[in-house]
Order: C-alpha cells, then structure tokens, then sequence
C-alpha cells in the first residue's frame, strides 16, 4: 500500500466521460489499497478561453491579481465533477481549492511560487479513506489572494504536494504514454524510456519535449519525488523519472530533442573589450526576449563575432534592438538567419564516457549536415543546424546512438 | 456623497459588451462622489450550465458540497471580469470571492444562511477609494467549506452586505426598471410604483412577481435596507422598497399579483376530528410539495370538506398519495381541479379600512368570475378561479383600484 499523488493534465479531464474514466483509474488505484490524492487541471481549452475573455474585456495587459481569479476558475470546476463523480463509484472524495489544502505561495500572480503546503487537513481527510482532489495551478498568498503558478503550474502542483506529503510516487497522468529517445513523429523507432534522470529530463523539457513542465521536474529533483509520466487512457508502466542510482546501467545517451523555430543572430566585427555582451544582450533581455544558446569568437584581429539563438518570433524584433547598438559599439555589421534549428543529445551517461561529442560531429558530418553553432553542458551536447536538415540530424543520431526500437 | 451597494444579476453581466457596461454605471456613482460596493451574480445561463454537468456526471442527486464548488465558480468569473472592466476605466477595483469578504453562513450546502458578515476587510478597501466587487451567492462556513445561498442568493448577498455596512441604499439593478402595480404583460395599463412596502413587495414576491427574491425582501426589511429595484441598461428612479412612513400616503391597494400554474385539491367528506389537516397534509409536505392556500369548511352533518392548492407540477402527485390517506381517515371522496390560477390585491392601505375584500368580490361577481377560494391576510386578499378568468380578473381588479397609468 503505497501513498500516489496522481496528476491529470486538461486532455484527460476534457469532458464528463473523460472525467469519469478519470474516476475508474483512481478507483482501481484504490481497490488495490493504495491511498490517492488526486491533482488536476481544467477541462482543455477552458484556461485558454478564460484568458481570452480577460484581454478582450480589458483592451490590453489584464490586472494579474485579477486573472489569476478568473483563471483558477477553471480547476475549481474538474475538481467538483471528478468528486462527485468518484462519489458516483462509491469512492469518498472530497474536493480542495488551492486556499483549502492550504497551498501558500508568494505573491507574483500568475507565476507564484509554492513556500509551504500545510498537509494537516491533507492528513486527515486521508486517515479517513477519503480521496483529496486538489486544483491544481492554484495557490493562495499571505492576504488570502487567489494566486495561480504559471503554465504548467498543475504538475507543480502535484510534485508539490507528493514532496509535502512523502508520497511514494507522483503520477503525471496524460495523452502520451511515456517519455521516448526522441519526438515519435520524426522517427518511427523511438523506444518509451522506462527510466530518465531528473538532469536529463530537465534537458529535455526544457528543449522543447512537451510532455513536463521544467519546473516541476526541477522541484521533483530538488526533492527527490519520484516522478512518472504515463497515460490516462492505456495501460502500461510509463516512464520513471528517478534520481541516478549506482546500479543503475546508464546508456550513454538516453534521448535526442529538436527545437524548430529557433533563430541566430551575429554581431560580427566587434571590438573585444568588456561589457560587450551585456551591452548587446542587455536591450533584447529588457525586452523580454529569450536568449538561448550564445557563442562567441575572437579572431587574430582583435575582432571578435557574437552570435546567439532567440525564439524565431522573437527575430525580427531583436534584430530592430540591436541596429543602434551596433552603431553604438562599433561593430562592423550584423546579420542573422531564421531558418535553423536546434538538436540536442542528452545523457547522463555522457559525463564518464569521452567521445560522444566526437561521434556527434563525425554523425553529422557523414550525413553533410554542416553544424552552425556548438553548445555543451555537462550531460548535453546541443548543435544550431539549417532547418530543412532538422529530422536527418534527428534520424541520424538516434541511429548513432543506439535509441532505436529494439 | 452615501454608500451604496449595487447587485446585478446573470441578465445585467450576460456577456463581456454587458459587464462593461455595467462597469460604466459603476464609474458614474464614482464620479458622483459615492462609494459604491458591486456585489454580482454570474453570466446568464451560467449557473444552470454547472448545474446541468454536475447532474449528468452525477447520474443522480450530486453531493451538495460539491455542486457549491462548482456552481460558485460562475460568480468568481464575473467578479474577475467586472474588476478588469473597471480597471480599464480607471475606476480602482478588487475582486472578492465569499470567503474573501469573509460572508460566513453555516453549512446546509445549497440553501446556506448567512451568519455574520466581517466588514473590517470591505471598510479597508473603501477607505483606499477601491471599488470591492463581491461575488454573490457564495459563502463559507465554519470549516472553510464554499457554501451557496440558493436560488436569488445573489439578491441575499447584497442586501446582507448594505446591512453590514449600513449602506445608505442596496440596489438591485436588472432588466425591469421597478415594480408595477401588475404584470404590464397582461395589463397595458401597468404603472410602475415609485415607492412599495417591505411587507407588500414580501407578498407580491412570494406570489410570482420574480423581480425580487422574498428572502432578500424578508432580510432587507428585518435589518431596515432600503432596497431599489432599477434597470441595468436604462435611467430612472425604479422602485423604492422601504418602511411605512407615518406621512407616507398609503394607497389602498399597490398591487396586483397573479399565479398561473395552480391546481387545487379537495378531500371530501371528513370526519371532522382533531389531527386530521396534519393525516391529509403530512405525506404531501413530506414529499416536498409545497402547500399554498388552505381551506376548511364544516357542514352540519360534522363532515368537513378540506381543500388546498399546490403547483400544478405537483398536482397528480399529491393526488396519488393522498388516495390511501383517504381510505385510512374515511373520507367520502377525493377530487380536483388543475386549472386555476390565484389572483392577489395586495396593499398595506387595505390595513386600516374595511370594504377591499368586498369591493374585490363585487368586482369580480361584475365580471361573472366565479371565487373558488379565499384566503385573506393583513395586507393581501387571494382569490382562486377558473385559470380562464385569471387575465380578466386581474385587468377588472387593477381598473377598481385606480393602479392605472395616468
């Protein structure tokens, strides 16, 4: 008998006979004796309209306090319907609003950070057998405001809650049944990992695998809750998202994820002397613009070429930034290209073993896929690559590495 | 410069064009110098949609406490919106949910009643120049449980609310612009009053005239709130509902009502005992159908003819449980009548003078409408008849009384 944190995303609860399919799944967890505490999310689409309504009736930028009000609406009614419909199966449910469990967070409506969660009454409404199901994205700060935690917030959520409360295990609920080497869509033989670090997994959250939030990854690592991202509507034992043990065979790499839509721009000819970067990044950060990989180059001339990755929306509108500041600073001219994209190889695995870079280069340079720009951390290498070569890199390395389905 | 608590209802906020609107009304009080507390219900059509999910989900009767979670949410999307749209207009606004207020009631989810209002946190925001935007309907108990107040829950909020704070006035502001002396529907001639009893608006509430909830009513005259019904979208006074003055002149009759939808009951031939109105009522009542008028006739044999009248909704339920009552007390015959309606003059004038009662039957007996039952208060004479003669009735009523427009 285990304690589950189970989280459903807005496609799982989609419409009432989602909700009670929902309900069945908890109900089996229940009949096999574990205690469930259930988080979710709003039905999908619903956060979206909520949005929409907020900016069409303010004109512009809506008050965030406000939004997070009219927001966290939407998980106040799943977490109603799912009650009622465990009810309906003869499961206690008992619903909770972020203020009820209670979820405290900071005050920065729409991106707020969970400080505390008191598990008191948590405690209690499961000693009775009853099944707590929380909303999820919701919290309430230290005046009692309806506080929400930003995109993604409802894995958070429940990683939160599986860390306060010990859990077992924190199931992430959702319409794909695992986490793969690389996108199904692109190669055909991607395999579902059984087991993914945290490292790795934040790699590939952040590189633009949809299936977790990188903040709730980033929490579950921090806290050890051991993280599982499966499907709502299959069987099947999804993917374990777990700290790196000892004995754990590592492969060396464990998947390879793309980012489309990227672009690069490069300030080439610049004078070498401090303070250039921030003089160049500065004005794109303050426009909140994302910066992503940055690479710099000095040549024997005491020039030097700055070149960096921005969200390809973001392109026309940082090439506009920077044309003053190339004057300003003397640079010889800048220029940029909105047809690349991003391909990273992620594993843990990478750390002990040399050569996976080596092997990345020869990969590619076999297919003549020329490589832009070159990153690297600790447990990924990252490669800027024309975008029409996006899928061949992809194919190729998951070829390279051994991901493909056995 | 007074404060004034204004409520408008799903019809007044029924889409973002209408809540801004309603935020424009908002911003003209503001200007005039008052302060003003908004207190709303949610966008038409809303709360019967959360209703009707949480009855198909529920395959039957839904846990009351969760349809509060639920329903309540319509309210705390209004509020939000109604905040943004003031905002955009520059008017400082501040949403707040039942339990923000705090309005706490105690625990009979669905039907909650209100038992204490803090205003420490509404006089805060007042004293900032911040428009508080209650969401009505809601509450929160004891335990911190969402609460809800009812059918016209939004009505009781507000008045509530001005009770608190000794408003100066509650306005309910909706799609008629006040009361009239009968349904303009029927009578062309209706004139809108300037000024009704607690007490007569109490009876013409109760009696089908929707513009107000009795309980509101009921709440509004027990704490003294002078309580204004007024339209949304257009200018003008509306109606006051207020005490009896000492130099008000009261006329003899302000209104008249009527209720379609009646049907009538008679048991035959009673032995006249003690216990038998509760042998023939009981089983009616404890099926939940509600009794109106209640007629008992003693003839000179010692039988006594008993009859009531119910909603026409209930009439062949009430018909089936009473045929084994009928059995059991040894009454002659069960039979009755599911075309009437009821028609109703009432006036707090017809207190201090004799002669309305028979002025009305006069009236009537012109008319050739026969009286199939009377039921008489301080302030209100009902007659049942044939549902045929009901418009006839009320029309002949309203000109005998002089209620007509100028």
């Amino acid at each position: 008998m285990a304690l589950i944190v189970q989280k459903y995303g807005g496609t799982s609860v989609g419409d009432l006979d989602r909700i009670s399919g929902v309900a069945q799944r908890v109900q089996r967890y229940r009949s096999e004796g574990h205690d469930v505490v259930v988080v979710v999310s709003a039905m999908s689409g619903e956060t979206n309209r909520l949005v929409g309504m907020g900016q069409e009736i303010a004109g512009g930028t809506p008050d965030p306090r406000e939004m997070d009000v009219l927001t966290s609406s939407g998980e106040q009614v799943t977490i109603a319907l799912l009650s009622i419909a465990l009810q309906r199966l003869r499961v206690a449910a008992r619903s909770l609003l972020g203020d009820q469990v209670a979820i405290r967070t900071d005050s920065a409506f729409g991106r707020a950070r969970i400080q505390n969660i008191d598990t008191e009454r948590l405690r209690g409404i499961l000693s009775q057998g009853v099944v707590p199901v929380v909303a999820g994205f919701q919290g309430v700060d230290e005046g009692g405001n309806v506080t929400t935690l930003g995109r993604g917030g409802s894995d958070t959520s429940a990683v939160a809650l599986a860390a306060a409360l010990s859990a077992d295990e924190c199931e992430i609920c959702t319409d794909v049944d695992g986490v793969y080497t690389t996108d199904p869509r692109l190669v055909e033989a991607a395999r579902r990992l059984d087991y993914i670090t945290f490292e790795e997994m934040l790699e590939l959250a952040s590189l633009g695998s949809k299936v977790l939030h990188p903040r709730s990854v980033e929490f579950a690592g921090r806290y050890r809750v051991p993280l599982r991202v499966m499907s709502t509507f299959e069987d099947g034992p999804g993917t374990l998202i777990t700290i790196e043990s000892e004995n754990m065979e590592q492969p060396l790499v464990s998947g390879i994820a793309h980012a489309r839509d990227e672009a690069k721009i490069t300030v080439a000819g610049v004078p070498d002397i401090p303070g250039i970067a921030s003089k160049i990044l500065g004005p794109v950060g303050n426009a909140n613009i994302e910066v992503d990989m940055i690479v710099q180059n000095t040549g024997a001339d005491g020039l030097t070429d700055f070149t960096f990755t921005v969200k390809r929306q973001d392109y026309e509108q940082a090439l506009e930034l920077l044309e003053p500041v190339v004057q300003e600073i003397g640079a010889r001219e800048i220029n940029g290209d909105n047809e690349i994209a991003k391909v990273s190889i992620v594993g843990v695995g990478m750390r002990s073993h040399a050569g996976v870079a080596t092997r990345t280069f020869d990969c590619l340079a076999s297919e003549n896929i020329n490589i832009q720009m070159i990153s690297t951390s600790e447990i990924k290498i990252s490669v800027v690559v024309a975008e029409k070569y996006m899928e061949l890199a992809v194919r190729a390395l998951h070829a390279e590495f051994d991901l493909q389905d056995a």
